[in-house]
């Protein structure tokens, strides 16, 4: 093999940190984290998404409080431009990661999908 | 931006294509499934790590018959020489993989790491 596959990684590691959406993600988290308002109201958020997702992988029903808890956050947090901009940002940088992986990965797809 | 970054990643996907554990994975893979009664063994495993994996993820209790039903396969599994070879195979993969997701989200880690 001429080239490392370790190195290749790192080449891509490095397009990912000048890639324009990660940047755009980057800069957004700053404008978040710098207001203390924002954080905190961007940290709940996300507490409360991760509640809510461990409960329901653990096949927990969501109770009237937590739905009612999980609306009044979204409510404040779409009326943030700051977070509504953050989450378009991460939705960029998720969609671009993973057609990455599954570029990458398609060799592993093929073979266990040809083996079923 | 000179590289576009998914070029890079489709050259990352050639290079699992030709990295000697993957090959290797390959072929222990069409050894398993070239012989009948492996591969029924093989799918009899791979089918009850699932069921047990979903039960243990909704946080299900695993029965006395469950366990002993996983442990007379797993034992039957590890006196197979071509599956055993092709779960080292896998493992080994699995390790790399790993390993270039790790150096590929960097970037990632380090945004989500700082603003803890
Ligand atoms: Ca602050
Ligand atoms: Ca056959």
């Amino acid at each position: 093999m001429a080239t490392n596959i370790h190195d290749i990684a790192y080449t891509l590691q490095h397009a990912l940190k000048e890639n324009e959406d990660f940047i755009a993600l980057q800069e957004q988290y700053e404008k978040v984290f710098a207001n203390e308002e924002t954080k905190v109201l961007f940290e709940e958020f996300r507490n409360m998404q991760m509640e809510l997702q461990q409960k329901m992988m653990q096949g927990e029903q969501l109770s009237e409080e937590d739905n009612e808890k999980a609306q009044a956050i979204v409510t404040r947090v779409q009326q943030d431009v700051n977070i509504s901009a953050l989450m378009q940002a991460e939705q960029r940088v998720n969609m671009l990661v993973m057609d990455l992986n599954k570029i990458i990965m398609q060799p592993l797809e093929t073979l266990y999908g040809v083996q079923k």
